[in-house]
């Protein structure tokens, strides 16, 4: 009898830890899929760093698995992995979902539109969130900001673009909604592999073509061969994207829930940060490796022909999506009254101090 | 016997219940002090909302007090209190230290100095954090980024400021390093108390005044009588400051300090992006109702004037103090490498499109 209550008691007690351990402490896992590949800082590391933070903030109870492109094979299948759930998370970018659902455009970045201190302002104080909920509700799954590439430039050109004339016929390399600008201007627009560009625009199969910024241009190696360094105008401010499929993260406790809404968002501002500084960097080893790199701006023709070609698209999108229209419009609307701010500001204080 | 091995068993198994929830739900108590009453937003604001981030992500672990300085008294006593111990944390600005240890100056904004997003990538990606710490690690306390107002404005001027003679003699509020640039180059600079200043602009005991910009400035009603809005020169990137004890930090558990840490850091990142929305509001609202508001840069050999005396007072204060050379030497090396970077982003993308 004495064994037996013995025996019990033990059990009990067992019983009593292992209950309030699993209210407290049960681990759950789970999966990201990334667009990017193992390298492609700093995009991966954000990915990388939201999942750490995510696991020391909750002591281990929320461990997040990163796969890169390498690993899942479907750079541009996340999207549907996530809304399927064969992945609980994706770290990509929105508008690579044009073709699926339009309304998803406007969330990385438009042509001529919101700078990334302003966009952030849009998404958190301006109504972006609330708008980029609407679009992405009906497809099952949330999301947040991911973390934003600043202004991207406008493209590496081996010759020189005085006139309107020089772009009939530019074969430039130019995804997405700015190709579709460009080629309104005549450019001859071809996709190219990203391992086959290097020597497309050294064998003169492309005139152009357009990446990212210095810090992920400098190891493609562009700066090389095309000296006309071209500054931006379609993307002023990517803004990279969590996706979460929402059954999974409305099983997590409120807790987690908390420190994976706080991870995605500093691990957002901190690439915007993270990838001013890479830029910098980037920019000074190119420019005295080869100081005859030259910086231009296109001329007031061709960014008003530009302008004006993004207009009809707009106006061309929007007649069909009411949706899309309400988010232009917010958009605008907003950067109408921070641009004011943005001019008194940043602006004229950089102008007196280059 | 069998009572007594109940009795035990009993206390058993609340024993092992209590000494797993006090592992896991120890609850910590801090208190924090911010140098900024009750209403002062978005800096009480940030306070705020990082103390109940921290509180959410810690699932209650983590509860920290916020006393304005409504409360406590004390808004410029807020270092002494934390690194003496009766508060743990303080939300405040690091250039107010200078009197106690003028290394603490820099890690606001200098005159001239780095932007919010470019000072950002310093702290993080370029050195300063390390610096900052060097500072602080001799008072026993930690410091960390607490929120960006962006670009503070130069001030309200009842009279336009047309050459360096009109400087001369003028009766101005602006307080410290800028103050003490501005009296090098003839400004009267006085030192009123906050509730005195409209009165004291509008019976010209005040020839002009330095607030914060329009989303602090709105509510004082500056504008409402002093017409010249002169832009930003003196504090382009004013970032505030959290302060920890560093024995009261290093008490809590490794993942309530990974919480800390980061509730501080996305609060930070956030005012930045909060006030850049609500100046832009701010500013809107004033033009709009005093439509005679004009903004104006200064010309520019009263600029020069300022970058010159800017230059010659680092050089008296660096010279008796090698570590705080050491600090401005690192922000000027970031500079010249970033603002590259800036000028060829940011500033060309705006320029064609205000």
């Amino acid at each position: 009898m004495k064994k037996t209550i013995k025996k019990l008691c033990i059990l009990l007690t067992l019983f009593t830890a292992s209950s309030v351990l699993s209210a407290n402490e049960k681990v759950y896992k789970l999966s990201m899929a990334t667009t990017w590949g193992e390298t492609a800082s700093p995009l991966i590391d954000t990915a990388k760093s939201m999942a750490k933070l995510a696991e020391e903030m909750s002591d281990g109870r929320l461990i997040i698995r990163v796969d890169s492109a390498n690993k899942h094979k479907a750079p541009l299948g996340v999207f549907d992995m996530v809304k399927g759930g064969q992945y609980d998370i994706a770290h990509t970018a929105s508008y690579y979902w044009k073709g699926k659902d339009i309304n998803t455009l406007p969330f990385t970045s438009m042509p001529f539109g919101l700078t990334s201190p302003e966009q952030y302002a849009w998404f958190y104080y301006g109504g972006g969130m609330e708008l980029m909920k609407k679009v992405y509700d009906k497809h099952g799954v949330l999301s947040f900001p991911g973390g934003s590439t600043g202004v991207q430039m406008g493209g590496w050109f081996k010759k020189e673009i005085k006139t309107l004339d020089d772009l009939k016929g530019l074969k430039m390399r130019i995804p997405g909604f700015a190709g579709e600008i460009m080629a309104k201007l005549g450019v001859q627009v071809t996709n190219v592999p990203a391992g086959e560009l290097f020597t497309s625009l050294e064998t003169n199969n492309l005139d152009a073509l357009e990446w990212v910024g210095p810090s992920m241009d400098i190891s493609m190696g562009f700066h090389k061969i095309a000296p006309y360094y071209y500054t931006g105008w379609h993307e002023p401010a990517s803004e990279m994207q969590y996706i979460i499929n929402t059954k999974k993260f409305e099983k997590l406790p409120a807790d987690l829930q908390q420190i994976l809404v706080v991870a995605m968002r500093v691990s957002a501002y901190d690439m915007y940060i993270h990838n001013y500084d890479m830029n910098a960097n980037a920019w000074q080893e190119m420019k005295s490796e080869y100081p005859n790199i030259q910086v231009k701006t296109f001329a007031k023709d061709i960014m008003d022909a530009m302008k004006k070609a993004n207009q009809e698209l707009r106006t061309e999108m929007s007649a069909e999506n009411p949706l899309l229209k309400e988010i232009l419009d917010s958009q605008d609307a907003y950067m109408k009254k921070v641009r004011e701010w943005t001019k008194m500001s940043d602006y004229l204080y950089l102008k007196d101090n280059l």
